[in-house]
């Protein structure tokens, strides 16, 4: 049989990940709670203006993330710095045979954890595949480790590099419950040659730890299906057309080339920003009284993502009554501000924050910001397609609404897998959304966003990579 | 770039095999088209009884498809006796470094070409998933034979590997316009070391043909959409629940054992059964007006597909005045025969024509037959279920709807893994339906079917491998 002797190590593997990433959800979820307290209501036009104990309010949004940082700062430096950062890159390099001293230890693996989870609960703009990819591969080698006390196998070097192979698929399987991209990303990640019977592993392992980790929410309540954490709801008749595709291809042409170079510009020279001033700039800027409310600084990443993949029309219903059902959405219209400069604004700022942040000397990705500038991006493109044809495009003498949500789901995945270098990313985004309707134009922007990228620069793991060598 | 200098060969190949699919499907499709003009108008209790011309339509019905496959049976032993069968398992054994003579010849291609077109065409119930593969493979060949004039790349047999496993993605890809699919299946097919190269270039290329291939489609106006083959249409918020997972691992765990045993054992006694005693027997035993109506027998295999996925659950309806838009799900409603006898009597009568079909002396697969008798075992079990939880199943204080279609799209995929031995057919599976509401679960059904699968038997393309030794 294709699984072998160490499908309980599959299992043990399965589980305890999906353990982690759940309580590590849960952990910064409630820490975000916190800071969703000095929330403001949402946008009516009255409570925009009269805002009582702001001076109260402000002090919580600024010092409730600078804490957290500085804490995970501390935690992370004393315990194991080779927690810092994403990891993608190490595990690129450890892959390829190199030996990386204390990058796959219990040490690494308790402050990464930690660190990574008090990040998260700050609201700062940084992403957690990244570091979930390392998170998953140390459990593997520790895990590896228990288990030779019991059986020889897993102690020949050739086992090690299965081991960790696994440890990618498993991690991206639970960072957000997308087994497929999990098990797709293990073989991008892979240098030259892909073991196939790792395929099968892979896929068991990452399968079941998804399924655990969806199942622990839903026990917990916090979903009310196993299926998807982003899920749409653009209607399924949608009859995708032709003449979007230029849309679809901009997108993906355009996202991409700058972001490598000041991400990379400031990791290796952060040493003089320091993380408290980082999180104190970004989270003033943000606080939802003053600047915030011009580019919906009230929201949370998850909240930023759900409603940038809404099923309205941003520009049709700005200065119109509020329809219902349209929830944290409201916070994109600013009452006075035009709706296509608060998405281009929260673009711009999102943009240099979200390279600042992954800066931090705390375990942070880059892969949730990217995705956040893409939906965005997207967003900004949709509502443009939509102002310019507002009855919808008409094809053969039907008449298609455009819905800018699609354009939002497409401009994340061109963007991250313009950035990565990678087609997984394709693949998670749809599993992410729970809709696959977009699936072609979807890989289609991929690929050409790819294409491009490729021309221009290296991914951004091998510029890490590089630089560090 | 990961692309490298042959991307044109890529390009060229996407191009030719997404209008050698389209040509095939709209060929075989005009062909089912002279059959169904014969057929009866869909079940209304009158038209059951009052046939006019029955010996008429008996022999459209039965010497249409006997004239078909002795065309392609003559043809393919004229031109190239190796375009016979499925293709998958002297792919298998080529990609493992075997040489097998004359199989990858412009003669096979067009014996395969010709000879699948024409089975097709038939309505009987074979497979293209398999001989779409080989033809691809095949078209790969000779175009790169055809491009070496220009440069050497293409010469070393290093390559060689290379363009056979682009090849298998292309073939799955441009089937049913499912690129991801073609991409892992090149994986699966592929013995022990998979070259990442080739991940990123199957999937270029799959991706670009799939393109191509639902383009034509959307142009010719055979669809509206470019997105998904057999598009389902559950409602979206459709909350899966734990409780009727049990159903699932059970569809996963039951279906896969008979299935091989009795193909292999036809495929390779079948010298004895001739095609057209085959194709007669077959067409005489679904005569709507005679037995076939109790087994849906009017209806082409991919009707039946469309139907089985539908949104009703026909136990309900079954009795009852027909519900707006049933179309084709009628067929499966008898006026006097209780529906769950009628989809028995489908799966069993399908179950052996479909082994024997597939002996039979044409190019044809054995994925989309096996694909239809999950769907039947599928739909059996959830309108079981929905009989026994007629107002759904409660969880948490809600009540929660059966629906039987998506019952039957995880039997399909379930049952068409266990058979192969793959995974990539959940991936097929979700990118055929257009809807990855049901992923877990169905990914779970996967798992749990080829984990039983493997412990009981080799693949069926392994089977055959071995037989043939």
């Amino acid at each position: 049989t294709k699984l072998g002797e160490d499908w309980i190590f599959l299992v043990l593997l399965g589980i305890t990940m999906a353990l982690v990433s759940w309580t590590m959800d849960y952990a910064s979820a409630k820490s975000l709670q916190g800071i969703t307290v000095s929330r403001f209501p949402y946008s009516t036009s009255v409570s925009r203006v009269t805002y009582r104990n702001i001076l109260l309010q402000y002090l919580v949004w600024v010092i409730y993330p600078m804490v957290l940082i500085i804490f995970a700062t501390i935690f992370c430096h004393l315990v194991a710095p080779q927690a810092i950062g994403s990891g993608i890159p190490e595990m690129k390099t450890i892959l390829r045979g190199v030996v990386l001293k204390e990058y796959l230890t219990l040490r690494a693996f308790i402050s990464k954890v930690v660190g990574l989870t008090a990040a998260l609960g700050s609201g700062l703009p940084i992403g957690k595949e990244g570091p979930f990819v390392h998170i998953a591969s140390m459990c593997a080698t520790v895990l590896s480790k228990f288990m030779s006390f019991f059986s020889g196998v897993y102690q020949s070097p050739y086992c090690y590099t299965d081991i960790l192979t696994v440890g990618c698929a498993v991690g991206v399987g639970c960072c957000f419950g997308t087994p497929l991209g999990g098990v797709l990303f293990s073989i991008e990640v892979t240098s030259t040659y892909f073991a196939v019977r790792n395929y099968w592993r892979g896929y068991f392992a990452a399968t079941f730890s998804a399924f655990i980790f969806r199942v622990l929410s839903v026990i917990n309540k916090d979903t009310v299906t196993i299926t998807a954490l982003f899920r749409t709801k653009f209607r399924m008749d949608f009859p995708f057309d032709l003449q979007e595709l230029p849309a679809f291809a901009i997108i993906g042409i355009i996202i991409m080339r700058p972001f490598n170079y000041l991400f990379i510009y400031l990791f290796f020279n952060s040493r003089v920003i320091y993380p408290c001033v980082v999180s104190f700039v970004i989270a003033t800027l943000t606080f939802p009284p003053a600047l915030g409310q011009f580019m919906a600084g009230e929201l949370m990443p998850r909240e930023s993502i759900n409603s940038m993949f809404d099923n309205f029309t941003w520009n049709k219903i700005w200065g119109a009554p509020v329809p219902a059902g349209l929830g944290l959405s409201s916070a994109w219209l600013h009452p006075d501000v035009n709706i296509f400069i608060v998405i281009a604004l929260f673009l711009i700022m999102r943009f240099w924050m979200s390279a600042i942040s992954t800066t931090m000397p705390v375990p942070s990705g880059a892969f949730m910001p990217v995705f956040v500038l893409g939906a965005a991006f997207g967003r900004l493109v949709g509502e443009i397609m939509a102002a310019l044809f507002p009855h919808g495009i008409l094809f053969d003498g039907i008449l298609y609404r455009i819905i800018p949500g699609g354009y939002a789901v497409i401009g994340a995945a061109a963007m991250s897998g313009a950035v990565t270098h990678t087609v997984s990313t394709a693949v998670i985004c749809f599993e992410i959304t729970g809709q696959i309707s977009h699936v072609l134009p979807m890989m289609v922007a991929v690929i050409l966003a790819n294409m491009v990228a490729q021309g221009l620069q290296p991914s951004l793991y091998d510029s890490i990579i590089q630089v560090k060598k």
